[in-house]
């Protein structure tokens, strides 16, 4: 199946650009509705993220390590490296005896603007902690030291990463094809659109058994801290705001957004096939709107579609639009 | 007509990402060789700067300005806003009797390494001259004070644009069928990318009147000044480097790219369905490959197509590659 015309940039009176891709929502018993391809293999990248943390609590590991739900939601999150996530993640690596050092993702600059300008102005370099993936590595860390593994901890073969495989096939209920290696240095394993709907539908049913209450227990993490999941301005910290914490969202590189409905007892996941962010962004706002769980007139959906866009002026050149049989 | 696959992502053994698009070359007589819809309607973008600078040269009024082949080329630039562009722009505009306050582009952050963290620590805020269009608005206010026009040179029906719109419609071949408003404020006029591409080989092909001397002049002035055109590290000024100023390359918003090849004889323009920069760079540099102007070894070439991306450890992830049926 081809994948569907999803998301239009409009300039004047000329659809300027297009994206494409496909999406799938599901409930506890599989897809309720579908654009594009389910059968799409895709990295979820890091929107699988509360997948890559059930063996953190399902092993014992969290509780060994008493995490809260603030640090459980830093686990899932791709941050802005922002002070409250980096001091979060630094205190963390303390509390284990580890530091910066003990990471495996890898330096890059924040997209947070005070810590930003702060490192560019006294010309420092960022550290570990400040890549968006340094609280998800923290969770790694924990669960390999109550797993007694090595300092490789993000080689595909070492035990962690294959604890986070067997949870991601089971939850996907999908044999996984394989895996790519991820910015962070750590395997993303490959799975269907579909699978990762479905995921995403098992967390928002979660059952009563220790898989049920992991699931549980990141959903309402993230719900509680959306600002450690993302940061300031960015899409997963306002749209979860905009729907008063009632539904748990996260975006992966390369256009990838998964969304968790416990109210509704749906999952959603949806990767726009070109990679871009904005399109991945205007979708799952899209999806958001027509499942009501989110007001389309919201500052926050209006921002990521529909809105006007400004240029340099103020002046409102275009705007991106749903297409047709695309909803929003 | 469908778009073609052009440029692909790969990551492990996965295609991640996929980008859609249309490019057409053409040679003095038409259309040489296409891919995917020759007369998809797009906007230009940046792309047809030297199409919007021909009517300052023209007109007469380069000449009673007493313009330069590097204020040429800064009138074709989407430049990067250094300390060279912004001195060129702020001279330019003194020589007039000017000011950055007359320019209508609006202001927005420099992408010049050192001109953004010189603003951004010393909490400067931009000026216009740093809007990466400002040497095109340096142009229209020249050609404006030749003509006489009234200060609000930037809209649709303003003497300026109006020039540019008959340059426009003349070289493309086509009855444009309207325009949209840039990000720097200035009326876009709309074409295929067939009449892009046509108007790019005339510049490749210029005649021995006023037109092709106008043409030829800032096809001269875009080669012999790369860094101006846009600026260390972007892809215009490394492509132009790397073929040793043989060809003339320039990018616009929403990922259209396009070439002029004098030595040819051929014009290139092509642009990607979902307005990603990564693959409309990718794709110039398939097909400037292609064409046997650009060697697939040089550090650029490799850089925007095929060479390796890593991540934030160094490590290989993936490649950006040419879809099967696209050249490179």
């Amino acid at each position: 199946m081809r994948p569907a015309e999803m998301i239009e940039l409009w300039r004047g009176d000329l659809r300027e650009s297009l994206h494409r891709g496909h999406a799938v929502i599901c409930d506890a018993h599989g897809v309720v509705e579908a654009w594009g391809n389910p059968g799409q293999v895709i990295y979820p990248r890091s929107s699988c993220k509360m997948i890559q943390a059930l063996p953190l609590i399902e092993s014992g590991a969290a509780d060994a390590a008493g995490l809260t739900a603030r640090q459980l939601a830093l686990a899932c999150a791709s941050h802005s490296g922002g002070a409250a996530h980096v001091d979060g993640v630094d205190r963390w690596l303390a509390g284990l005896g580890l530091a910066d050092d003990d990471l495996r993702c890898g330096c890059h600059m924040p997209r947070d603007r005070v810590e930003n300008r702060r490192l560019t102005c006294a010309d420092l370099a960022p550290r570990q902690a400040h890549n968006n993936c340094s609280g998800k590595h923290a969770g790694f860390l924990t669960l390999n030291r109550h797993l007694g593994g090595g300092p490789d901890y993000e080689r595909p073969d070492h035990p962690v990463q294959q604890a986070v495989r067997r949870a991601f096939e089971e939850v996907t209920a999908e044999d996984s094809p394989g895996f790519g290696i991820d910015g962070c240095s750590a395997p993303n394993w490959a799975c269907t659109v579909e699978g990762l709907a479905r995921a995403m539908a098992r967390f928002a049913n979660p059952g009563p058994d220790a898989r049920g209450r992991a699931m549980r227990r990141l959903v309402d993490a993230m719900r509680a801290h959306p600002d450690m999941v993302a940061g300031e301005g960015r899409s997963c910290t306002r749209l979860m705001g905009a729907m008063d914490g009632r539904v748990a969202v996260k975006t992966g590189a390369e256009a990838v957004f998964v969304a968790i409905l416990p109210e509704q007892g749906l999952g959603v996941a949806l990767k726009i096939e070109d990679g871009s962010t904005r399109a991945s962004e205007a979708a799952i706002t899209a999806i958001l709107t027509h499942l009501g769980v989110l007001d389309a007139a919201e500052p926050a959906a209006r921002d990521l579609l529909g809105g006007p866009i400004a240029n340099w002026r103020g002046i409102a050149t275009g705007a991106l639009r749903p297409a047709a049989g695309f909803p929003g």
